[in-house]
């Protein structure tokens, strides 16, 4: 096997992530994330958000963040309105569901929803007798690695606001979204615009760990019960607040991000230069080229990659994705490959 | 206001079963469905489906049996495969979900399903990063009062065998299904197909009450445990079983369900003689016709009906419902007035 | 067998509520409660309990009563806090944790809490790691057929604001509450002191139905969501509304709960001259005699009862239940019974 | 401030786990658990469990190990009986129940229940009334410092068989209970008597980390779709992995335990020696001395420890903890202290 394009936490966590862990180990901390390293690493999100009032607490990964997000924005009746292709929606085991609460999933060109079918979905809300629609949730960048712009973002943004819905943005990927030279929005910018998002760490460098950002003050009260109650509360929470120190330092979240994007743009140019297309065009670190499922059986012998839909019975689209610790080489190397 | 033909909910209980409750009223009875009353409405159901080991549970509305049903056949990380336009996933205010199940709603033409789009769902699973699918619901007639044949019954119940699924069956409007001249299934033909299936009673002329049938011998023990922990275990179950009696008595559910598909047709037939055609054809009590939205505001004014979808901006599909109760005059009536 | 004293649903309905369910049988009348049968119910239970802001809805039992109030109040981190010996504790197969919340119950002497013991839990809470108490639950009168006196419930009301608590109160037998020569509440006294309660009807003359109200203003928005995904919400409401039109005219409901009363005052002052003790007084329609295990042997030949609790090796309490339809002669029958 | 005995968990891992984890840190693996570090800690904790045919998974830490671990063993209306003080019914929020499970919690002298009141409560069972208990937990060493013996586990391992009930083991502190002097039990024993158990990990040298195991055969199957649900299946499930070869490799995992014994012990006995006594006697590593209130406001200001339980109006018990980290020289200075 010579690499693998599978996803973006195949490696554990950029070197300078692990020595601010090995730095503080030996202090003693409160536990919970009531320590002091933890509160440090808050100040420095609240500064790179630009919004001191907002609360931000450390959680494991993705999925645990979503599931507690949503729970803390929902009632037993409410339900969420998402992409058909949202994580939320297919790939976490029907977690949101566990806790309750129904997905109004809406077909999603590209992985994105628009302010339109948001209204449209509303608008057929029948009261008492169908879950009642109080959360927006979309991904940035999306899971086919598209973006929302933000005169997109305003517009679902402006129907949440006229609808009483909540507004939350799952950040998996988040760096990868904001450095894509796609992309017209900052880190504050896009913090404004939703009442709870995520910043992630697992796909950006951290060995575990994502950022839950809660602007809306009457969702800041008492939301750690729900992160307790979910199992979600590390003992020792300074280990997410040591990797979100580092991340938010010296712009290491944005470089990082930077370089997956880079080597996936070259992966990109590569495969269209060799004649190949996309299932859709990706800005960021996921790319989805179609091909011959000859070409795929041989490039599967010395490459890690998913595939992704089949598109007719003799071509695939599969998924390549890159990350901060993407070797050059090996892109240079598949894209040799991919010609002879 | 002439009449409704909103639902066939609008009265109360037909007349015989009114006496039937009057007559054992006063009797002694064990609660929670453990009286006379109800095993001998058990064994009236039992030898009507030719299945004298299912286990027969009386519980008072079609959401109840639903959830009560899915729960009992369910893990927690499991799911349920059914139509987009599924009571379950539209109508039931998330009661599914309430339960921690998602469901997987596939899109269904004319309300159904068929066991090549649930075996290519079925081909899609990704293990553990999806919920799994464990159960087929199916509802018959359909929310849009079509009817699956024998054939294509006979198809679902294969892919769930081999998929190792159960196959499960809300009969909220059975009686209309199993008496609609289109249809190929007996009673004891629609039980040996699934695994649960429940026999609404509430839309045939009960004041309330389905009756769940349990086919399957895993799924019998400590069932009521679940119509318990849902509040679905009525003190007087007596009175659930009382009606049950009377439906199974004589033919009178069948009759009461001839009844109302006998005036659907005749207003059907009607409809169509006046030059209007139809969302979708339906053989039962639920007809869907395509009138201008003039028409429609005339005759809002004198009848009772729901708008069910947009056509055009000049046109809409409403959903006019028959029952055991409906008058003939005013089918007649209405008719008439639609030809003013 | 003679007769029952098994439970207080042993029979049908009062003859008047089967009448009155007959009286408006074939009116139409809108679904899920929107009928005017349950609003003229609503507006005569509003004016028992002299509070025009309150909201009412009925349901089929207490369980489901229980959930749903319940389930409205909280937030999924959130507890009740109620007896050890609470219906909602122990008879109820875990439908309160079903909806995911803890029972913080209490040791109750005599089924009661006290309002010192609700403020030492309190002041116990450990925030995040537990569960936080949001409701009192208390059961009037209690599982033991004890009552609160008022200073009692204006204590624990006192405590709940201080604590900012909800205030629930289960009236699954309110009526042989109020009624007991030993209660010095009024209706409209319990109503003002709690936020949300039923008033029982299954357990005092109706076939079933239990009417919740809703005092609080912010407890009332979208309540119905919480019925309708419980799956309680009756497609004909109209024959729990019909049933409380009955109980609310002409002081039925107070009728025969003092019925039920005088039945039970009666056998327990036979019992007291036959010269056996209680497991605790009762000046309600449940009561707990102390006999000789071989006389309950041979009382259990001819009359139904539960065994309650063991005393010794040589005898137990057993409960006997009376109600609205208890006859005295029945009554008689089983103190000459136990003279023999 | 001079030292916490607050937690075990004030510092972050041992040297060498750190070590581990930068070693393996660039290496390509898969994720979610499936990758070769984990497949070799898996084994080395089957090898010292002595149990090959055992399933292992990894979880983040102890609440989340809880609520996997009880969800895979109950259906929605099973409950789970444990003791009073156990941290599942006390200090998880309500996580359990959040779940939709009733804890049936028992008095618990010393935190540990025995088989006869297990028994007991088996036999008080009202079936389909009450939930079905079908759990029981317990923890080695209890949330009091306790240990059970041999004799004692397998007294209710028996009542376990003999009732169809789970066992199942909560080890946040399993180290310091096995290595603790007044253990009569060796990893493999305790392993054998239960059906699923946990060995922590973040309590005992690991950044974070538990390890479940899953002896039952019929249990085994499908658990990871639980772990995914509840949002705890890590991307980089590698780093978990490595941990437990660290603590599995070389008895570091009983060498971490024993110097945290050591310690308490110490402690015990120097308290001791200055003439206090304790709430009860632990042979771990959480000890619980009883000093005057004014010993406690002086200790506190050098010293890090939680208030246990007011003893009267002039003593407390405070809680001491000791861990793989804990200095001898702070437990020294501590004693020290004590006498001024």
């Amino acid at each position: 096997m010579k690499y693998s394009f599978a996803d973006d936490y195949s490696e554990g966590a950029h070197t300078h992530i692990l020595e601010l862990l090995a730095q503080t180990n030996l202090e003693q901390q409160p536990g919970y994330g009531d320590d002091a390293i933890c509160i440090k690493a808050q100040g420095l999100i609240k500064n790179a958000i630009k919004n001191p009032h907002a609360d931000v607490h450390f959680v494991s990964g993705g999925t645990q963040a979503n599931i507690i997000a949503l729970a803390s924005m929902l009632k037993p009746y409410e339900s969420v309105i998402t992409a058909e292709s949202a994580h939320i929606n297919v790939h976490e085991a029907g977690a949101v569901e566990t806790t309750g609460h129904k997905i109004n999933a809406l077909p999603a060109k590209d992985g994105k929803i628009t302010a339109e079918q948001i209204q449209e979905f509303i608008d057929l809300h029948f009261p008492v007798h169908m879950a009642k629609p109080k959360v927006v949730s979309i991904t940035y960048p999306t899971e086919l690695g598209t973006l929302y712009t933000k005169a997109e973002l305003k517009r679902i943004s402006t129907v949440c606001k006229k609808n009483d819905l909540y507004f939350y943005l799952d950040g998996a990927r988040l760096g990868v979204g904001l450095t894509s030279q796609e992309s017209d929005l900052t880190l504050p910018e896009i913090s404004e615009l939703v009442d709870i998002f995520y910043i992630g760490g697992t796909k950006n460098g951290a060995l575990l760990g994502e950022a839950i950002v809660i602007n809306r003050k009457e969702l800041q009260d008492n939301f750690k019960y729900y992160i307790k109650q979910h199992g979600a509360l590390l003992a020792k929470g300074r280990i997410l607040g040591a990797q979100f120190i580092g991340l938010f330092t010296d712009n290491l979240y944005f470089d990082l991000a930077k370089h997956a994007n880079l080597m996936a743009m070259k992966l990109s140019k590569g495969i269209s230069q060799a004649g190949y297309s996309f299932l859709t065009p990706s800005p960021t670190n996921q790319i989805f080229p179609i091909f011959p499922n000859k070409l795929i059986d041989k490039l599967k012998k010395e490459y890690l990659f998913y595939p992704w839909q089949k598109i007719d019975n003799n071509s695939t689209a599969i998924r390549l994705v890159t990350s901060w610790a993407t070797k050059e080489e090996a892109v240079d190397e598949f894209l040799k490959d991919l010609q002879k």
